[in-house]
């Protein structure tokens, strides 16, 4: 068994071979500086770092599949990778060997405007769908919050989700059909431009969230909504965290409304972000703020809506109620929600996106909790994130006074704490980033063994070699943890 | 690997094992006429059906996964069921075996109001969780056609659909957390009260439609929806089946509006089952219909977009658009498309009802190519089913003027065309009622040998010992075809 997933070097021999494949100028291989980009993700913590031996970027999935061919040949691991823009190490070749960068592959190869379907391939920009389609009154709604950067294949190996998961679920709801190159190399075809289908197991499912672990997807369908024609969002000042977080659970319940999103902003975070922004929303007064989006095909509807939403909120303790019913306001609003994680990378490189969910109740007393844990660590954790969903980023910023080995240490304590917090309210512990090798050695605190072998199971079922993004997830055998 | 899957009788020794394990009144054994009605499910052919050795009746995930390690260490084939109103032979134990009757096990185990949640045991009836939860303003939208009897555990395992998928989805969108018992006997939780979640591999979805051949579900929870305060029904009438389905992909794209159910029902399904109910639908001039469901939070909204609907179809040649808007009048219509499976039975007991799925663009063409096969064969081809979905039930009935013999080898070669017809369009074999024994061997129509093989090594990789509901889905391996 200890022998079985020992891996060879990328040889010059080999680095030939996949010149032939994918043409020389598509290949990267001993020079450092070129492969270190692609060494990393956007956790910016040096110790998840890992860095290829060679980075090819294929032009179709007959390349993807001689590569992954010649992988299992030599016994090479082989770590795709979309846009680098994860949040769980996913994508970094932790056990070296080639990246596989699919950037090249960024097609719409049919739009079929009469199925409301997209077949894409992996490479493009999220963000790029939605604008080729608006212009027909169509959307994707698999929506992440960094669709300006992210591909939609790596949407799908995370199982990306964002804020509007409450309304219109994650980037799952919405894949119908994949092309997938298997870890075995073969090319396969599931699903199709299909509402529904049930033959045989699902492996679409399988393969989403699979974080590049089961397949390469080459072709991704993606069924498409009606563009909602009015969005509006409410920005609601409350005095303290819990009065905002108090108010979650009971807008759905006691409304009957669903809104497309429920963001929550701590006071820590809004502060940090406005000044980052010069942004001069009034703040100061308020100890958390809720963003709400509702959204719909009329504006009665959706003023109808907000004003029930609104009226809540206020007869609930709200100092104030702002109204952004345009797109330049909205984006005032949405531009602090989203430019939170990087205003804290601006005051330390050394911070902790998490995101732990919860079942919606359970919100007020996970983040009574996490105020509990920022005193017993004297670090500061500020909340924000899709209150709506039960999706929180609590995000653990160094103590700027300490050495990085005490951050390094005190995390390790903070996240184990935060995580069995999640846990202990039925949560888990990822619920949009993934596991990728940030969170593996966390999994036991959240699924039980014979889960985690049902896992590993059906890793080695598909891909017998452990040459396909090894070391994610979960650990096959504690003879792949090291080369 | 020819002996590996060869299985052994249920002795006296073995049932008094179970005795002990569920109690002795929880087993039948050696009575062939109690145990009969578990030979078959809701498909009537009885080259189908296959009886069971025993049949037990567990009390609870504990007992389940005694019965799982018994039947592994004796390698007997265990084979889950529940209301047995299946249409792929599912639940019928092929190999012989047991049945494991999940009847008793029919508990609500949480109702989470604040959550919009509820944990189910599976031999719930799907219909009285709607009940329970319907004065709080609350639904389930995993909506089958057959909610007066099925249970939740089927639909489940078979990733029920019915008609609202175009609206709501299928059953698979609202399960958040199962307690599964695995084919080795291990009780595992997966998810639980979360929106989102990803924690690994989706298991959830894999058992989701395996069609109890990759774990038993002992607990369900799903996720609720606020229950639409307006509910509109319209039947429009069409003189041409053509008219009728050519209309189908543009209501959605050209108005914008997704409507909650779109069904179609061609000239014969109504006329026999009019007469079949005594019903006085105006039938006589119209070649076909759509029952077009709309619902909504308010009444403007659902008679804004049920107007917008009805003037599409009267503007594309509809002779007429009787509006629903109680729910007597509602159930007048529904009643007669739930019936058109019954009216055809009383007719000919000998029909095959499909559930292809084509991509919704397609539905006319794949409606005017049954027509056709209807008069190669000369076997009339009723249709109906969840045109909005692209899920039709062309339902072949026997000539009566046949033999037995004739209309089983006809219909062979007939099904053969009909799912390659389904299948050249971008279509599949079954959109809602799973493959099972039934049609397993027509697999390879829509899965190559590689997607084949994934679901198969998976199999084997959760159910080493081929013990749990062998032979469905997909073969294992080709000695595991008969005992």
């Amino acid at each position: 068994m200890t022998s079985q997933f020992s891996y060879n070097p990328v040889t010059p021999a080999i680095v030939e071979e996949l010149s032939g494949i994918v043409g020389e100028k598509y290949v990267v291989y001993g020079d450092p500086e070129k492969l270190e980009p692609y060494s990393h993700d956007e956790v910016a913590d040096p110790q998840y770092a890992h860095m290829p031996e060679a980075l090819v970027r294929p032009g179709g999935a007959g390349e993807i599949a001689e590569i992954i061919k010649l992988a299992n040949r030599e016994r090479i691991p082989v770590t795709p990778r979309g846009a680098g823009s994860g949040l769980s190490c996913g994508a970094v070749p932790v056990m070296g060997g080639i990246v596989l960068l699919c950037d090249r592959m960024d097609k719409v190869i049919e739009y079929d405007k009469e199925n409301m379907m997209i077949t894409v391939e992996p490479g493009i920009v999220t963000n790029d769908i939605n604008t080729l389609i608006r212009e027909d009154g169509l959307f994707y709604a698999g929506y992440p919050m960094s669709t300006e950067t992210c591909h939609i294949g790596g949407n799908v190996a995370e199982n990306a989700g964002g804020g509007k998961a409450i309304k219109y679920g994650v980037t799952g709801r919405y894949v119908t059909g994949l092309e997938v190159v298997t870890p075995k190399g073969e090319i396969v075809e599931l699903g199709g431009k299909r509402v529904k289908d049930v033959t045989g197991y699902n492996l679409i499912q399988l393969m989403i969230g699979s974080e590049g672990t089961l397949g390469v997807f080459t072709k991704i369908t993606l069924r498409l909504m009606p563009l909602p024609k009015v969005v509006v969002d409410l920005l609601v000042l409350f005095k303290t965290t819990r009065e905002a977080i108090d108010i979650v659970p009971s807008i759905v319940t006691s409304s009957g409304i669903i809104p497309t999103a429920i963001e929550f902003m701590d006071r820590t975070a809004v502060q940090v972000t406005c000044d980052y922004l010069n942004e001069t929303i009034p703040y100061q007064a308020a100890g958390a703020m809720l963003l709400i989006t509702v959204d719909g095909p009329d504006a009665a509807r959706v003023e109808h809506e907000y004003e029930v939403i609104g009226e809540l909120c206020l007869n609930s303790g709200a100092i104030d109620v702002l109204v952004a019913d345009n797109p330049t306001k909205s984006e005032r609003f949405w531009k602090v929600r989203r430019s939170i994680p990087d205003a804290f990378r601006v005051d330390s490189p050394h911070l902790s996106v998490e995101d732990i969910v919860v079942p919606i109740s359970k919100i007020p007393e996970m983040v009574a909790g996490l105020e509990e844990l920022s005193r017993k660590y004297d670090v500061r954790i500020p909340c924000f994130g899709h209150a709506g969903d039960g999706n929180l980023h609590a995000t653990p910023v160094m103590n700027p006074q300490w050495t990085i080995e005490r951050w390094h240490e005190t995390l390790e304590d903070l996240l184990v704490d935060i995580y069995k917090l999640a846990s202990s309210f039925g949560g888990t512990i990822s619920g949009e980033h993934g596991i990728g090798s940030k969170r593996k050695k966390h999994m036991p605190l959240v699924c039980s063994e014979a889960h985690l072998d049902m896992m590993r199971s059906i890793k080695l079922a598909l891909d017998p070699n452990y040459i396909l993004n090894p070391g994610k997830i979960v650990d096959v055998y504690p003879a792949a943890r090291t080369r």
